[in-house]
């Protein structure tokens, strides 16, 4: 009988409350769940599921965790608490990861083929304008983990011609690939749209800064379903009162749910969607925690391990 | 030397009067291009090149030609034509099937996400809803021509639980296939969203009527980028406003450009879009031309012949 503390709020546990105990038994573990902010004899818990929006600042009392289970693809909040000694997955869902590339292609499509119009317009205007095929818009990926990788893709099979961008050279089918400073500055040049799918950590908080924007086409769209800090808003929302950038569709912003005075909610050229690119599926996600318990029941590696230095 | 007829607005040539002599001569075939609506000595054309938006009404004078190039992949204005006794082949264009693709997979993702409530929304209304993986949302295609085929296949890349009807039976991998009466029943049952990519025929003219809308679920979505007569425009506004039919986007009409009175323009369960999903690019279309052209000069058989009895 293992012990599992699921660290979030209780109303986020609806739907893993049900699913995570049935698929545990289902892989033949038996398992205590624990849902109190502090369990009695938290040194005999063996797993922490942890969710993003969790209170838990300090892990020091769970002196017997094998690991902890992040439920989300990203990581910032947690892998600086320096009380936290444990192995740190991450959340790498299959569920979560078709999402994004759904929305992913939903919006480059949306403004590949400027579909705004035809949505708002309720005037009788025909106004024929064919548009451009994929081919002739190319775009620009920064990020190239899993979600990355799968969002490049995708729009590659559509026929747009994707450059993804890394920190450490990556190799993907499909995509031109670049990485450092040099290969920055040519990805972003090219980028008639640009999707922001990098971990959030020192080295990428507010990569995306004002002299960066100019490096874009003139009239690129945004994408960032990544995290808010990734850009300098003040820089965005000048860059789009210039018209250099045309237009930004932002999922993920520094502070959650966008406070209602934020100039991105009134911003004719910014579209706000609700942080509902990148959600983790319970039905998949329930999954990737169970392989992780009987791996680490087994003493089998950990899948989607973070590593505390690079940040992700 | 050939005579080529190029038959359609004047202004319409700007494209094709630049690249069609230059295609042709690349492939080693002098032609002499004639753009009046009745040349001298017509027995002597050898081709006609016919927009849909033609005015040629009578071909019998054009004794001579080997065949009538469709610049569109619909035929039914000329099909019917009895003056017209030589081969008509449609026009099946690579950029014309691409931006089909494009714009089929941009609606349909339009829809399943639901942006269009983020696109339009001016208000701080952060109300995270996760919406439906692709997997969870059966599609149907009614037609397997070759736009059916590329739309379906693309949309099942994606995960999409694709659907497809076609008169005759036909096997496409990807999909469940159906054809005939009853496979039409079952094809309307299961989709929650309904593409139409069906030819106009006497058979197919406003095979979705009000019997066949009451078949989809509660709540489908139509998109039609096939042709306007497939649809009984009445049957499809009385199923907008019970609410049966959620929305539809609809590129093709009845008559074009769609009158400004017509009530489609100002429902809010209508999306227009001015006749821009399928449309013919000079670039790719100018190949299929000179291709077919060469195999007519080299006496081979000619690609995308229509069957004037099926219509299509």
């Amino acid at each position: 009988m293992i012990r599992v503390l699921i660290s979030g709020q209780p109303e986020d546990w609806d739907d893993f409350g049900d699913l995570l105990p049935a698929a545990l038994l289902d892989a033949g573990i038996e398992a205590e769940f624990i849902q109190e902010r502090m369990p009695r004899s938290p040194e005999t818990i063996d797993y922490i599921v942890y969710a993003p929006w969790s209170d838990m600042k300090d892990f020091s009392p769970f002196k017997g965790a094998k690991a902890v289970l992040n439920l989300w693809a990203g990581v910032e909040n947690v892998v600086t608490n320096e009380t936290l000694t444990a192995p740190l997955a991450r959340m790498v869902d299959p569920g979560l990861t078709a999402g994004m590339v759904e929305w992913c292609v939903a919006h480059t499509l949306r403004h590949h083929l400027g579909i705004d119009r035809d949505i708002c317009r309720r005037d009788a205007d025909w106004d024929p304008c064919v548009p451009l095929l994929a081919h002739e818009r190319p775009l620009t990926i920064l990020g190239l983990g899993v979600l990355g990788r799968a969002v490049g893709g995708a729009l590659s099979g559509l026929g747009f011609p994707v450059t993804g961008w890394s920190r450490s050279g990556k190799d993907v089918p499909g995509m031109t690939c670049l990485s450092g400073e040099n290969g920055l500055v040519e990805a972003l040049r090219t980028a008639e749209l640009l999707i922001l799918l990098l971990p959030l950590t020192p080295a990428t908080e507010e990569l995306m800064n004002s002299e960066r924007f100019a490096l874009l086409p003139k009239g690129a769209i945004l994408i960032n379903p990544g995290r808010g800090p990734l850009i300098d808003d003040d820089a965005l929302l000048a860059a789009l009162d210039t018209g250099h950038i045309a237009h930004a569709t932002l999922d993920v912003f520094r502070e959650e749910p966008l406070p209602s005075d934020h100039p991105f909610w009134a911003h004719p050229g910014v579209t706000v969607t609700p942080h509902i690119a990148s959600a983790t599926r319970p039905e998949t996600a329930v999954g990737v925690i169970v392989e992780n318990i009987r791996r680490g029941e087994a003493g089998e590696p950990l899948l989607h391990l973070v590593d505390r230095r690079s940040g992700y």
